[in-house]
């Protein structure tokens, strides 16, 4: 018993907007032990849908629809499913009561004839209650096969997921356990990485896959394995151990998580406190640490100095070396770390000065060009990075890279420093 | 003649990456007048990625395929489209001086045999050269049908496109020209916006479609035609000028950006400099500033006060009033403003505070709790505000109407502050 997710909505096809329901609810399906088959993303023409419907039937048993539910005349889904199922529109009482219910308590506004319309529901379908927005979901039974329709509103879609749906399909089936083990790796690339664990990949039991999932300058490789007794989880666990040992000179972390989450692990468990002092990234490496919940016990606060000026007067780096050694320096950055660190008296401080493009490169110092600094009360570690990339991208990789230097920084012996 | 994309992989199917290929590849290939019909995400598993090849072969003309091209084990598109189209594996020539290459004077590694697997190729297909990465791309043609593979690691995917797909594409297709108009708006919902513009939308021609597009406390309205000559764009233009008339009061930019874009084009134009004091967003704000090219010239930097130590030093925010009236209130989010403001010698300042949850709430002051100001030389407005979703889109919601708030602090006539 499988699923697949059909997306609705042409802003997915001309690229507007970036499917992140897609990727949650396979998350959250994967948990559960349902296997997600396909994913499937069609806009807002009835035949596509139609056909989207007929397909995805033939491949899975569970047919998860987000999209095209919203009040304005561009959706479509639900007068389609009304008759893809052979109904017709009724109003649904406990439907009528949520709309008027948000309308009158949360946006203090009249329900307007448009969305009272939203409380009509097909008469062969299950209603399933919106919680955080107007729209109902709508849970359809045919041949065996269960299709549920749900808004593309993120929110929305998520509280009947956790609430109603996979409670609903874990009532209706049994699903395998599936297990999966990731780790994240570092300063190695999928190639090497393959050649490291070579040997011990082709002794995995044909029912354990093995993933490179490479991102940012990072290597992540997940374990799978699918199987409904204990056993597979404990052989899956084992192999997971022995990968741990194989990598262990580039692991991160052992955990499925980004490298900022394991940062705030760390930086709890030490009870230690860092800051940061961002040039080019212009505030995305504190964004990305404070992005954790709780980061409070550890982010102390930060610069963001993109300035000549800025850097004089919040982080008291002179005139003269900015003139001398240009922003993008190796004088400059350890100045930034030391100085922040000092400043907000924490443990660690992360410094960054960089050309991250379109513009900006100049002779000796082409886009890409990245200082990063870090520091503790005895130790300062500095390195020059070349990225080749977009602006979005070489910040995102200067972030990691400067968290990853924090990390080795953090776990070295003293004597390495 | 339209698009399918498939992306493979197991990593989309349990979630643990977002697909960002997908859209991206729509948005290019829409500009050129290539309409996508379905995008299809597909596991590691030989069976699915044939059923997909042929099924997606019904619906299209051109299928553009990504990911699995990787040299490990777990990447198996290679051999199935060898089998697929019926040819044998050879390695071409021009591939593997790009992988030798590549090691020799990017990574300064010696290649392995692994990487040198990656230069064979289908006998049967045209080589598309990967000038970022090590795997090839591939065009095959079967039944007058276009299929590309191409990698999945987004830049060097992006690069193939642009150089090589879309234009050979464009040469053996006629496309027709698609006409997108899109606009943003802010302080309006979803329905009402469909109130106020109800007998405009009812108007339109057929051939020209609207879509609303809510994302973040804002609405996009986008309005699509299909046609190959001038008048359907004259057409889509002059109905595009009467929804900008008509949406004025809530109209951010008339173009497909992000707010951020809008501000930095705003504060450029008008050759003023803005600041962040940011606690709860920890950076976020900066960063959505300085994401966009060219913004040394208005953003100058600012601060991340998480704690309320960084809040005392950094900005000089008296212990009393943290004390007496909470970090996060009125008085101390102004004082934030004003301060920020005055040490960056700004014309604007935008500074938050607030509680984003999943914890940190308190009596009178629940998660979701948010008080913004923003700030010029002569005016200051602030407000609080009360999200209700999680963490990271209470991050975004906050900085999109921070950033929306000193829009409207900007371009208010002076005696309305």
């Amino acid at each position: 018993m499988t699923a697949s997710i059909i997306t609705i909505g042409d802003e997915l096809l001309i690229g507007q907007v970036i499917d992140t329901n897609s990727a949650w609810m396979a998350q959250e399906l994967s948990k559960h032990g349902i296997a997600v088959k396909r994913r499937v993303a069609v806009g807002d023409s009835w035949d596509d849908i139609w056909r989207a419907l007929d397909e995805e039937s033939l491949h899975s048993g569970i047919i998860l629809i987000t999209g095209g539910l919203g009040p304005t005349a561009d959706d479509i889904t639900k007068p389609l499913l009304c008759s893809y199922f052979g109904g017709k529109m009724v109003v649904n009482e406990q439907a009528l009561a949520n709309v008027t219910h948000i309308f009158e308590n949360l946006y203090k506004k009249p329900v307007s004839p448009r969305n009272l319309k939203q409380a009509e529901v097909p008469d062969n379908c299950t209603v399933i209650m919106n919680q955080r927005g107007t729209a109902p979901g709508m849970w359809f039974e045919k041949n065996g096969k269960v299709f549920v329709s749900m808004p593309g509103v993120p929110h929305e879609m998520k509280g009947m997921m956790e609430h109603d749906v996979i409670p609903e399909l874990c009532k209706k089936f049994q699903f395998p356990i599936i297990t999966h083990r990731s780790l994240l790796t570092a300063g190695i690339g999928e190639s090497a990485l393959a050649d490291l664990i070579q040997s011990w990949e082709e002794n995995l039991p044909p029912h354990i896959k093995l993933a490179y999932l490479p991102n940012y300058g990072m290597v992540r490789l997940r374990l799978s394995s699918q199987g409904s007794d204990d056993a597979v989880v404990k052989e899956t666990h084992q192999h997971f151990q022995e990968l741990l040992h194989l990598v262990r000179d580039y692991l991160v972390t052992d955990r499925d998580e980004p490298i900022e989450s394991f940062m705030g692990r760390l930086l709890q468990s030490r009870k230690e406190t860092v800051c940061t002092a961002e040039s080019c990234t212009g505030g995305f490496i504190s964004h990305l640490l404070t992005s954790i919940p709780g980061a409070s016990a550890y982010v102390e606060g930060g610069f963001v100095s993109y300035s000549y000026a800025a850097k004089e007067s919040l982080l008291e780096i002179p005139n003269e070396l900015l003139i001398e050694k240009g922003a993008v320096s190796e004088e400059v950055v350890r100045l930034m770390a030391t100085h922040s660190r000092e400043r907000l008296k924490t443990d660690y401080s992360i410094a960054v000065s960089g050309i991250l493009g379109p513009d900006g490169g100049m002779p000796g110092k082409p886009v890409g060009t990245v200082w990063i600094a870090v520091a503790s009360k005895s130790k300062m570690v500095s390195r020059c990075f070349h990225f080749r990339f977009d602006r979005a991208r070489n910040t995102q990789l200067t972030a990691v890279n400067a968290l990853n230097m924090l990390r080795l920084l953090i776990i070295s012996p003293p004597s390495s420093a």
